[in-house]
């Protein structure tokens, strides 16, 4: 509807009634036959623009982008957070039209809608930007970045980030090789919207709050739900982090690795000893011409050479086993090396280390030049050398960063392994 | 070494001594200094070049692809079973001069080596190719299904194709799809070389074994190790397995559903019900030009159109979260569909059921035409997408076929999810 906007507040009158509320952001294509408003009691409702005979704007979408929640008086006993928004299912509503869900809720509102959070420390509050998970590119994790190390400067004492679950581990290792802080920088999102009876936003953001205010801790941490129940949440290192479950509550799981610790009402428990003592450094530079390429059988070898005229600088392989792919590819992954293009190995198994020396296949993809990637997640070796990338083009220097552990991306090799 | 091939005998006069034993193979582009011939003893020894004097053909490789273990007569109160052989680490031994593990042992010698095969069944063997299983190609699926269906109609009792781990869980699926089977087609490998005392070789061969002669099973399954220690293994099903482990021996998993039973020295105990009623048929029809694309952030919607253009006729994506990708491909998905391919949508998450009526992105990407695969493994859905469009290129049949269950790929939505 041209001359208004998400967020106005707008009354419809239809040939049953009126209706005042909020008028909401309908991003489906499909249905452009319908307005939604959010009415004051906070339920949605859907009106058939054919049945609509006025509408008038009462008051004009309020941009409340940053905001103290005042309820309560800060209080100095208790330490100071940011929660800063980027939306995702935690800041959406089911729509009763067509039983999706999409994204409805200001961090302002979010927040206001659990209160404990105050009981835990002065909460102060910042939208990014108000996006699907899905839809966040490289360039927003800077954004996230940036506004993450300028709350920091302004002496908060941790940073609570809400976030769409789909890519969060991406964000998390992003935001891990970007910035060294000295606070706990939390990511959390739900599975469950946070209108729903059964939604996990509540307690992952009371979770999250709590380790931002009160955990000794110095990096970037996932804290979603540790079990289905309401019981716990895992405090995940932020490059070793996976979403394992399309719907389940505790979809999160640390792999190759431990968890960090894990929180609840009571408190927090460390499971192993985190870092704390770190300098805030903010460093964004980024390399976007990287490919992540799942090998599987059948992959066509021109795909190399495709990617290559692309322009692409590097290519992560998520390869088979120990980190292979076809000898079908050598050639092409040579190829490419000698023009310059940097490539990686990980593995499509998930967990568990590449070894490109126990097979001629691995031996072979080496001396070409790939680079094995150890023990890191495929979509933290993305992450990675698109940062490496970022920083320098020497073979031997982007080599050594590959292999360098810079955010617990790496665990060095044990002997019982 | 011009005149002589693998596998044949010869006689190395060095500088040193003489040594007499089987020409190996060396695949390695990077060692072409050294021969390696494997003793009597059935040790490896690398010789290298310049030490040699003079090498004599003793005998040249004896080619036996088919054989029948005669050690005992064909005992009428066993069962029979054929035992194909494919290649893969259970076929290899370490290289000791490189540390690394290459291909070495032919069907015959595999089975020869593991006595106990004996007890269980009468045992035919045949070599369809030797290859570490990264180098398998979807030709060398219908190689294996067509010469097991040829060995079932001679009448065996039970089929176990022996295979490396890498690729096994994608030519499970490629059997299950093109194999109707009355008896138990069982693939099996090792995560270790044969000829090392902590090989899972010998007991997987044995369990397969135990299950290919012995299980009322009508069906494509693979038996793995179950835990790490040599206690049992597990039967899982064709469409429904993977490696989920670099080089845990215990790497196979039933993924969104439970393996079909257990087996051990004790026997097989079910933990569900399995097939056991098929009538042989073979169906091989495959579209080759099908790609499975990963979605990353940031991965630019270019290479969909490249796609298109490279002539791919189908693409599975594996989406995040219940299925999602970037609204910035949205356009350019849109068009390839619209230009005839087909594209199916499953979730980076591994576990748990994509569905894409819940989100705004999942509505829109389904009114486009893109597939939901419900809780198929993202292998397993390419390989049956490749299936399918070997069957028909008509969308709402395509839809159709993607979406019908024909060898265990999907489970009916329950309630309670």
């Amino acid at each position: 509807m041209p001359g208004y906007k998400p967020g106005d507040k707008v009354e419809i009158e239809t040939v049953d009634g009126k209706y005042t509320g909020i008028l909401m952001e309908r991003p489906e294509l499909a249905d452009d036959k319908h307005v939604v408003i959010k009415l004051e009691s906070g339920y949605n409702v859907g009106i058939s623009l054919d049945r609509i005979r006025e509408i008038k704007k009462i008051e004009a979408r309020i941009k409340r982008e940053r905001f103290r929640l005042k309820r309560h008086k800060r209080d100095p006993s208790k330490r100071d957070i940011s929660i800063l928004a980027t939306g995702g299912t935690i800041a959406s509503r089911v729509d009763y039209i067509t039983g999706g869900v999409h994204s409805a809720f200001s961090a302002e509102e979010l927040i206001s809608a659990v209160p404990e959070l105050e009981e835990i420390a002065n909460i102060q509050g910042r939208q990014i930007f108000n996006k699907f998970s899905e839809n966040i590119i490289p360039e927003d994790w800077i954004k996230i970045a940036r506004t993450t190390a300028s709350e920091i400067k302004k002496g908060v004492d941790g940073i609570v980030i809400t976030h769409g679950t789909d890519t969060m581990g991406y964000t998390s290792a992003a935001l891990a090789f970007m910035l060294k802080t000295p606070v706990p920088v939390v990511l959390t999102g739900a599975q469950r919207s946070s209108d729903r009876g059964s939604s996990d936003a509540p307690l992952n953001l009371i979770h999250s709050a709590i380790v931002a205010s009160k955990a000794d801790l110095s990096e970037v941490v996932v804290v979603m739900h540790g079990e289905i129940s309401d019981s716990f949440s895992l405090i995940h290192p932020g490059t070793r982090v996976r979403k394992l479950h399309t719907s389940r509550r505790d979809a999160f799981r640390t792999v190759n690795s431990r968890p960090l610790g894990r929180v609840s009402m009571k408190g927090i428990e460390f499971l192993r000893e985190p870092k704390s003592d770190n300098k805030l450094k903010l460093d964004t530079k980024l390399e976007e011409r990287v490919f992540l390429l799942k090998y599987f059988p059948g992959l066509n070898p021109e795909v190399i050479d495709n990617l290559v005229e692309l322009g692409y600088n590097g290519i992560v392989i998520e390869g088979t086993g120990l980190g292979h792919t076809s000898e079908l590819l050598f050639e092409r992954i040579k190829d490419a090396i000698d023009s310059g293009v940097f490539i990686a190995m990980t593995s499509q198994t998930i967990f568990g280390r590449v070894n490109m020396n126990v097979y001629s296949t691995g031996r072979i993809l080496q001396d070409i030049g790939v680079i094995p990637c150890e023990d890191m997640l495929s979509e933290t070796a993305y992450v990675k050398l698109m940062w490496c990338l970022g920083h320098t083009k020497k073979p031997e220097r982007l080599r050594e960063m590959m292999l360098t552990n810079y955010a617990g991306e790496i665990t060095e090799r044990s002997r019982i392994e």
